[in-house]
């Protein structure tokens, strides 16, 4: 049978990346103290193609990712996933890019009742003869409160839910439910999936007490991050559904 | 040159719709006031099916949308369409739907400064052997300020931008946006493009004198749809975007 | 503490659905074979209001989606948890709308390769004093190879993907798999996660070799579903990625 | 009135982005022959944030917007607008990204029939104290005649929609159109809004004698662009919306 994208290529043009997107995926990813998350992924994956050949076998990226299906899912598997993809189509760089939900139970801040809130996370690796990457994205829905509507009105400020966005190149293991609870904090306050009504007063009241602009959240969660030592480079990125607006406001901060 | 869509079809099942999705074209919506406004709409066309013929020619649909694109577009003019697709197929129905964002003009309460809001619009036409339909859905976003919030706390109320959708069954010309009016007039406040310091403290304070629920919304809505004259059969539904959960708040009405 | 959601309400408006949308919750979905997959779902919850309350005090939504979130989901549960709502809130109707991607393996047909194929599943249980009602809607890919273009061309034809999404009203206890399955069989061809080179031929020839227009497939998949049993009320739709087109082809069938 | 916004930060943290994002507006795009095409684009204005300012008054982006929605919209207008936000905000750079979709009118390749296509366009605009930068993008659908299927199959071949996009940095003037038209030459197959049967059977024809992978496509593209003097630096991917998949193939090209 004829193969095709094994033919010679006449053009001389290297390309970057060919590979398959919008494959979805049933997956488990290894959370904190030894737990394990079952998610329905989202995958690209992709390597490079050197300039002589006409094309890449697309069925091996998926034959690679069924044989990992079953396996528990860390940064380590990730990057032997993406090795794989760099060994068996002989290319000089391979990548990986699994987007899911992550869920996390969240007590209500003064009844406790429990309930899940969901998380979008995004793992890049990228594998190449030289120094392998890793960059973590996640998103986390936050309460943020206007400061400056605050202080000119006689009563009330407006404020709105928010997504704040953190990129972290990882250089040493880092826990998603770490980097959660380090974002969830810089909100005006945290939200919340059941609220009783002892709860949305305490919530009510306390994004109130702690009025901030993205540009607020951007910069506290970029310096909590900056302080930390295994954290080398990051971005952070907060988008804000303005309640007063048909648009939303926006702060981005990218490391050095 | 062969046509395998007229052969004749044995299953001896009719078909309720047949046509093209997600066709965009430029169009020009005839408003208010004899202004006319170009739009980038996105539109379905259908035609019923005779139990007996194999399938429709979609070009046909294509080729009447394109007729019809240099037109100003009125509630006739779509009927007009509509019911050429079934003069031109020979059917009993023909439907078409089309959206588009519509742009209003609106100043901010109290410095007047001025600023575009678009407004999301859908027209969906049936044309049949009896009696024809028109219902136009119209989308508005406007500021919701919760009374539970305010009533328990000693300061503050959680409020969030919520879109209302209003779809109505035309049985008299109706003006998008009167419409979108009437609609905006029921939130706790408007959103506006552009608020300076003095309108946000405006928008800030009113919302809090004027708190409601979805569910009051929607009532509010409901009250004001149910006495004009020339809307006989309508719903109303309203999506809060919760500045304290992960989740919205909805309520929706169904007139009999 | 003020529990402004229990006051009388004036207006004398009675609200269909009042709720909670957009919600993510990880559940359990009870499969064939005993098999449980483990799903994200995003779940709308809603109960009708009486006239003369105010509003729903929208946490126990969240609190009973929690309390079952770590249940087995089947469709007696959907109707027990949405049952528990009509309970709970004292109210004439409840709705409960949950929607999920569905993993299923799949061989490919000739060298038997396997991997992972998703399938968009929504239930929608409704719960009254009367009757009962559950629905089931899956959203199917599929080849479909155009009859017109193969029968006026020298070669080829024009094939691409197609979503078939069949709704079905369920009165006895019908499998996602089976309904998945009966589907599939209708296009020109399956589509797959692996295709090795003679797969590939495989699918090219027989899709060529099967040519079917949208209106087919939805017809096709009509009638075997009007000679089921169990099945009474359905309604079946495709729409094809045209390959020739920048927009869509569609067809529709509703039983009656 | 107190300004928020004004006042000295302290924890010394420029920022490189704060604006506004998803804002629309109505726009008039000046393109070939003196043409103008009215647009609904979704706009996303920033400026950088000096490390000593809390924050930015976001209502001057939005005014900018306005005063300069009934321009004609040129390359130079966007430089103009961004420049306004530079000046007005008193900051190091600002950005202007303006995406919008273009429509052109296509003749079906035998009977001439015409038809609307649109293409999705952004406009990235950057102006700093030195260079300034704008970077152009364009999607363009094209029809992909896999080779592989092709030489492997008694008969046919899988065929599909594809989107190739384009990233342009511009030094010299390019015209949208003049892109669009390079794109759309290098598919197995032109896509177009009307084919009547001998168009039909045209299509059919000419994709199945020029298959092509996403590969080719992308260093056939590739290959064009780099011949362009006026052509600096650029990117091409095309996403393949496989007709045999539920997924998709995808390839990219970056230049030095």
């Amino acid at each position: 049978m004829k193969d095709i994208q094994s033919e010679f290529d006449t053009r001389g043009l290297p390309l970057d990346m060919v590979g398959i997107t919008g494959i979805s995926l049933p997956l488990l990813i290894s959370g904190k103290k030894n737990s394990v998350q079952p998610v329905s992924a989202v995958i690209s994956f992709y390597a490079s193609l050197a300039s002589d050949i006409k094309g890449h076998h697309m069925s091996r990226f998926v034959e690679i990712l069924y044989e990992n299906s079953g396996k528990r899912i860390t940064l380590n598997r990730l990057k032997f996933i993406t090795s794989q993809a760099k060994r068996r189509l002989d290319v000089e760089n391979a990548y990986l890019e699994v987007s899911f939900n992550y869920f996390m139970k969240k007590k209500a801040p003064v009844t406790g009742k429990i309930g899940y809130l969901d998380y979008r996370c995004i793992v890049l690796t990228k594998v190449n003869s030289g120094d392998d990457e890793q960059v973590l994205t996640v998103e986390v829905p936050i309460m943020l409160l206007c400061p400056c509507s605050k202080a000119i009105s006689k009563y009330n400020a407006h404020n709105q839910r928010a997504i704040a966005k953190v990129k972290v190149v990882l250089r040493k293991k880092l826990w998603i439910e770490d980097i959660i609870t380090l974002i969830e904090k810089q909100g005006s306050c945290e939200v919340y999936p059941v609220l009783k009504r002892p709860d949305e007063k305490y919530v009510t009241e306390k994004s109130y007490e702690n009025a901030k602009f993205v540009e607020d959240i951007v910069r506290d969660i970029a310096n909590v991050f900056s302080q930390k030592k295994n954290i080398v480079s990051f971005s952070v990125e907060c988008e804000s559904q303005e309640s007063i607006h048909n648009h939303n406001a926006f702060a981005k901060y990218i490391s050095l």
